[in-house]
């Protein structure tokens, strides 16, 4: 089963590396990572998605919330959440498949930020299932390159995580 | 300076550790980084934004094409690329401010994701300066959390970074 946990951290060099380890010492694979500001200059937030057996998980949560410079931890439900990512992808484009494209674009509220003679790039926001479907359509005109930020998470309604 | 590195690893669970060892090593702090899935299943796609000396990124950017399980490390130049992050910001939100509020919104092409009687979630996405706009504007109704993804990066045109 996946799982999303929120981490705010301070800003110290060393301390992605502490979490990471401890993730990689017991073989969780991080499926993403998204590490960015807060409102806070003093701390960051990161949204780290893995799958796995719930018990080691507990276990990794627990050993995190002991790391030196790691202030907050907790795992965000899916259902009680609003989970966004967003990707960047490259597609072969030219005059006769364009419009195709575009239709596929605006069904999806997704954005043209570049175009050349050959290729367009594309940019959509949502959850993992509206991109993994844009994706999958847009496959049939060849995807050059897709680079996505990972997932960001937070609860709705009044319900805060921060430092 | 600020440098925008991508890099193109294996799914393996011990790539990230010893990638954000090399960066904390030399004390280089992370400012944003973001992993996630390409259209390939076996690699994933980091993004790392750092500032620091010239000739030691240099260095680390060559130690990290060594490293096991790294297939592809570029820097990518502001202006050659297109760059995105997204944000989720909740701010206070009552029937007086609404409406004020969702003037911000709309100004930045912004969406709202969830409301509830005190709150509200706004979804907003485009380069660093944009986001620190909005979260600057917003600011005045009482941040109550934000969460960013760490900046994308990709070169405009036909160029294509991948395995």
């Amino acid at each position: 089963m996946k799982h999303t946990i929120a981490v705010i951290v301070e800003n110290k060099p060393a301390v992605l590396t502490r979490i990471a380890g401890l993730f990689s010492r017991r073989s969780f694979n991080i499926d993403s990572l998204s590490v960015g500001a807060t409102d806070n200059p003093e701390y960051s937030r990161m949204t780290i998605t893995v799958h796995g057996d719930e018990d080691v998980l507990e276990q990794v949560i627990k050993q995190l919330s002991k790391l030196i410079n790691v202030i907050r931890v907790s795992e965000i439900e899916p259902g009680e959440a609003v989970e966004r990512e967003l990707a960047m992808i490259k597609v072969n484009a030219d005059k006769d498949s364009r419009s195709e494209i575009l239709q596929i674009v605006n069904i999806f509220r997704a954005k043209i930020v570049d175009v050349s003679a050959r290729s367009m790039i594309i940019e959509v926001t949502g959850d993992e299932e509206k991109i993994e479907a844009i994706v999958a359509l847009l496959r049939q005109f060849g995807i050059k390159e897709m680079a996505r930020t990972g997932k960001v998470s937070m609860v709705r309604g009044m319900r805060v995580i921060k430092a």
